[in-house]
């Protein structure tokens, strides 16, 4: 998906919400179990009931890959159902030397290889240039690099300070903004932080960025937008748990429609005040 | 596997010896692609041809990703395939937010769930300790955690100097180490870099290394263990492109059997000299 095309589709919609979908099978509602493939039933009516309020969704590649090679056929499945409007995420923080990281974007993108074309993929930057740069070789298709995450850990390496008194999260938003572009790289800044949008903005004003952390983690969608947004709103905020776990009762997905409508309302008035739609 | 088991096998072999298994269709021989499954078909004749003379089998996980759920079989198939007294390295560069790299855990861990049992995994530390110490929780397992790594862009961040003169890889090292143990930690240390292994060992003497890089990469077999060698031998060093690509006509498991053989003599001349066996 080009950017063109997302940002249209955030106006129509009058949304950025990305519904991340990490299916866990010991959450899903009970009456699922019986169907054959139960994460892809609950994916499909998750899917069927938030598409028209979101513009993105992102499978959590490791509650796949924990099943194995049955797991990756209710990735396939899943990632056939989304709909072509809505740009698709493999959140699989991967990342390694160039010729592995090239397996790696054939194993996201190339649907004729390896039967998935999401149009993006999460990265971890620790290796480098030669560790990104394979995803940003194809037409349409995003890197989504790690910058500044939601979780405790993230203070470990992230807010390092260099000689310089310039953090490590900057270093890597300035480096990986010079391989790319801002139609094929976004950044991971988690919403628990929302001064720290302030932050990333002077350095990568023009670029997406991808959001975790509202809602479950705490994060406030108002200082997301307040920090966060720019003139092609370049946010994708994601909500995972509140979302899907509405209930897990026989109503999972209109419950999850529901919990979907409050933060796209939410988001439309962002927009509005934004004077973006 | 224990760390005392894997000594007793290094110093039973007299070889350090991990054989990467980044098993490509393109490169494998020909006559193979009329096996059901060429690729596992090629492995098992590598495991066959070597597992006398190394200790470690290394897949590395894109190249099986990138064939989908395909590929996820063959990747059990070849762990199947594996010797019991072979420590077995699913090298996947994961890490996420806790409960997400639980999930990685299980994928790569808990073959009950997922099919593979591995005894360790390599892991990106930029998240933090709550993306690493989920796979330091189960016994005889192991996380592989990158320090300094073999390619060019290892350089971009692992280098970089923060106020207190201490290179990232050196904070990575240290306070990986303060979260786990030298029985179920590892940090991956490329060859290429012979001396830097000499900074290494001033944080982690204990710690076993894995070390890319020797061969095809440049790196140098005698600088390693100058540098990087402790009294446990301290060392997996790895060989893949070397090994597995040594010939690809029929009589591959052959030649790559010679080669193993090499890198396993050379090996054992330097646990002699350093008193090991």
């Amino acid at each position: 998906m080009t950017r063109a095309e997302l940002v249209r589709e955030i106006k129509a919609k009058k949304s950025f919400l990305c519904v991340g979908l990490d299916t866990d099978i010991d959450k899903i509602p009970q009456h699922l179990l019986d169907e054959e493939d139960p994460i892809f039933s609950f994916n499909k009516a998750i899917i069927k009931a938030t598409e028209d309020l979101c513009v993105a969704y992102k499978p959590n590649i490791a509650f796949y890959e924990s099943y194995g090679a049955k797991g990756w056929v209710s990735l396939q499945r899943t990632w056939e159902a989304l709909p072509k409007n809505c740009f698709s995420i493999a959140d699989a923080k991967r990342g390694d030397i160039g010729n592995t990281s090239t397996r790696y974007a054939h194993a996201f993108f190339n649907q004729a290889v390896s039967g998935l074309g999401f149009d993006s993929i999460t990265i971890a930057p620790y290796m480098g240039a030669d560790s990104v740069i394979p995803f940003l070789d194809m037409p349409e298709k995003w890197a989504i690099v790690l910058a500044l995450t939601s979780n405790v850990g993230s203070a470990d390496f992230q807010n390092l300070t260099d000689s310089a008194g310039e953090q490590l999260f900057e270093t890597v938003l300035k480096k990986v903004a010079s391989w790319g572009r801002v139609d094929n790289t976004m950044f991971v800044v988690g919403a628990t932080r929302g001064e720290a949008l302030l932050q990333v903005r002077k350095h990568v004003p023009d670029h997406f960025l991808l959001v975790p952390g509202v809602g479950a983690q705490g994060g406030s969608l108002q200082d997301v937008c307040r920090y966060g947004m720019n003139s092609d709103c370049g946010l994708l905020v994601n909500s995972t748990r509140g979302i899907i776990y509405a209930s897990n009762g026989r109503d999972f997905a209109e419950r999850a429609r529901a919990e979907a409508l409050i933060l796209q309302q939410e988001m439309a008035a962002e927009l509005e005040r934004f004077g973006i739609v």
